[in-house]
């Protein structure tokens, strides 16, 4: 009986940075979460705990702070530029994958800057083997929300079905989105770009489609991604459905035409899709 | 040896309530947590589990939805609506304080709303004992930041004392700020209109200051909210110092002139303070 | 118009500190989250920004590590020597309030522990002002749940109350008690005794008692403590409902005889109390 | 230009299922929740919001609940049944996945539990396409801590790395582990032996590995459930590397020898793998 080392990864994850722009008296604010995963040959490691070809998930940290003293652009470029250092500069890596949370800040002085806890969240991820950087964009924590134009009726009905149907609902949810990028050398320009028409495309299909189904508004706000963005071959969406039930008051002698909700927390409906780009 | 009840509350937290206004085809938008939290004449329910007295939280938040039929404003005059009928229509009840939270949606469309998980709430709480009621307002999770004009130095030194003295960091908080409201006949008007300045004053006052301590800059937001408000006559603040760490570069030969941060976590430097308007 | 500092305090919070016991080849682990919070005559730093009397947080974290390089044993001993010693080695101190969570590990070996992520906290309050500390010990996070042996009905009714009357529901729980101590000269044996003993109490309260109403069931574990433990005078407990929905079976042709239940999440109910020993 | 749906799944996530056994007056309690996921013939509803083929996520969580009735013994075979049923009924869907998460509590009277908030997880994911279910077991959230026995040295260095090499640490984790299992007719029984074993020569691994890096732990982790249980093929791992540091009481006089340690948080090191039984 014997047995062998499978897929394997290791790195640093939940590495807090904020780089400080100091061009002129009105500073820049970047706040990224950045996660590495390097691959390569680790057998000795895992099999003897010989470090050899071990870089240290605290080098990996190091070097995330040592690279972004030379600035902080769009945070593809930056995760590229890491990922292809840590596989570069390392003979035992042979892959690396790194994810970066961008946090949004709201100016509101020369050198002020505000937002709410938890938010939405810009992110990105760069998977680089030695020869290929694959990019991939997108958003996390996106709360959308429809009064109405929502629907959902005509479904399946078995010996388990309660739901009515409904001609006017309320439709929430908290959208991630990402989507990659097949574009010729691609700089900081053109990923601020196309994240900026990315998520407005999304923002205007949830907000335009009339819903029959969230399925058929994760469909409708890929597709309209993909038009958006020539350059994007696919875009995978996870949408929770974040259920709000009106409130019965007529026990209470009141109507409710779609006024009160409680919204629910637990549990949820969890829709997830792929759009794609078809070939010609 | 015998044993008697002391003071004591019950009531139902984390009622989710959305309200949609379909005044027009331009839909209105509140999201609203409320909780509850009722005194009274409740011996009998504690000595002896005779719930005569007891109206249950399950009736609570019915009465929380109820009373939102007819519309929500301010929250801080739903939320006097709710404390005054608690004790006013309940025999057993003399006391009732109900507690807001209100999340911020951002339109994008007649009846299309975003905006991040998490974020800034702004809150009230109302406690009324069947005479008077009381009312606070405030925020809860509003980060701040600055990226320099911040100093900590010259402070007390002991055997256990590292820390260096510092003329530039960054100094970021997540403010928790209530304040009392002492107006004749406030309606929706006056406390929404209080509450934005209020919430605006707090920003200036922490973009403006030059802190040589946190304690300066709360003591400063504090001043600055009572100066905005007449009828406020008392700012309580709690702000967490949300320590960002200067990375230390000079490791890799290279300067870091305040603009390569860790942002750190556990622990966090906590600042209470009240301001309060001087008695003539 | 002129403004006046009230009521104010500073300190670290989250210092978690892990104490490692080496006394024999089997070692002892403790596991504390600290938080400080020191007040005095602090007005120069809030006023003007004069830190002469501000004894850093980083400098009470410091503390906090030095002090437990003597050994960690009762967290209430242990929280008492920090009061003291912010208090009477820093003249601008006058008060120190000094709260510990602990973390309980269980032993696997010499060397090794495990737990689950969370987990119940045994905690502590040591206040000091210069002459008198005071104590509490507690617990938080501790569920509870009873299967049956519990009822709810014969409350008071009113045009908003639906919830049916039971004689058989799930009763649970997360409690959070925290109670005083007045011992003459305690050392590490009696907070050790004296907690066991209360938790037992309070986990023998929840269990033994047939609950007409969960104000009656916190009445009971408050009781059952005091009964427990002669130097505790007052016991203050927190008691969030965490309702368990038993699931309408009848529309799918099947029964539930109190077998089956949705656990709820938002809204609960939330009962809190102080049960005091009476004075003679 | 035109597009196309690609991979798509839909379900309920977070169902809070209890389930009380009464068959004696000692009550058997099983907490879970549990995720459904189901994928087949859906591009009508993705498409034109065309319904007829969609089970609700609602009935789902009905099912899940009605399943229950029958009692619910291991998570392995009430996943299965569950999976089994969604894909068997229901003509549209071709593809289930059913994931759930049992909370451990412990009992403290015939019907009465304990347990601390969070806790270790045990888990189960089956996925079933019409004609083989395929199990995985597993845990979530077990943390496990080595005071001793666990160095880091050898490492490969750069010109970022600044970590010392170390003989002597403290190792901490939160481990996450699935195994698969391939059994003739695994009945409840099976299941809950296998786990048991599975749990106890992961912990065993743990505490008995003199550590030289976390991947050796794991692998080795990973080599003792494949030894326990022959019916396992594969084990994969995820441990984060909670940092422990030495806190540095050289600056107050004072030796540390691996006694006082701040547990870190942010950032952590994250160490991934798959430990395989190697094919005749």
């Amino acid at each position: 009986m014997s047995f062998t080392l499978g897929p394997n990864n290791y790195g640093k994850s939940g590495i807090r940075l904020v780089r400080v722009g100091r061009e002129s008296s009105r500073h820049d604010l970047r706040d990224l979460t950045v996660h590495t995963a390097l691959s390569g040959d680790l057998d000795a490691t895992h099999y003897r705990g010989d470090n050899t070809g071990v870089l240290p998930t605290d080098t990996q940290k190091n070097t995330v702070y040592a690279f972004a003293r030379d600035g902080v652009d769009a945070i593809e470029t930056f995760a590229e530029r890491l990922a292809r250092h840590f596989v570069d500069a390392t003979p035992s890596i042979t892959r690396a994958r790194v994810r970066i949370e961008q946090h949004h800040w709201t100016r509101i002085g020369d050198h002020s800057f505000t937002r709410g806890e938890g938010g939405e969240l810009r992110t990105t991820e760069v998977a680089y083997d030695g020869r290929t950087a694959t990019t991939t964009a997108g958003v996390t924590d996106l709360l959308l929300l429809n009064t109405t134009d929502s629907a959902f009726s005509g479904f399946l009905v078995d010996e388990y079905t309660t739901l009515p149907e409904t001609d006017d609902r309320i439709l929430a949810t908290a959208v991630t989105a990402a989507w990659d990028y097949q574009a010729e050398d691609p700089d900081d320009a053109f990923y601020e770009h196309a994240f900026t028409r990315a998520r407005g495309a999304l923002l205007a299909a949830f907000a335009d489609t009339h819903s029959l189904s969230l399925q058929q508004t994760l469909y409708a706000v890929g597709e309209r991604i993909l038009k958006a963005i020539p350059e994007v071959g696919e875009v995978r969406l996870s949408m929770p459905n974040r259920h709000h039930y009106l409130y019965d008051l007529d026990r209470f002698g009141l109507d409710n035409p779609g006024m009160v909700f409680q919204a629910g927390d637990l549990p949820y409906g969890l829709i997830e899709g792929t759009v794609r780009r078809e070939e010609a």
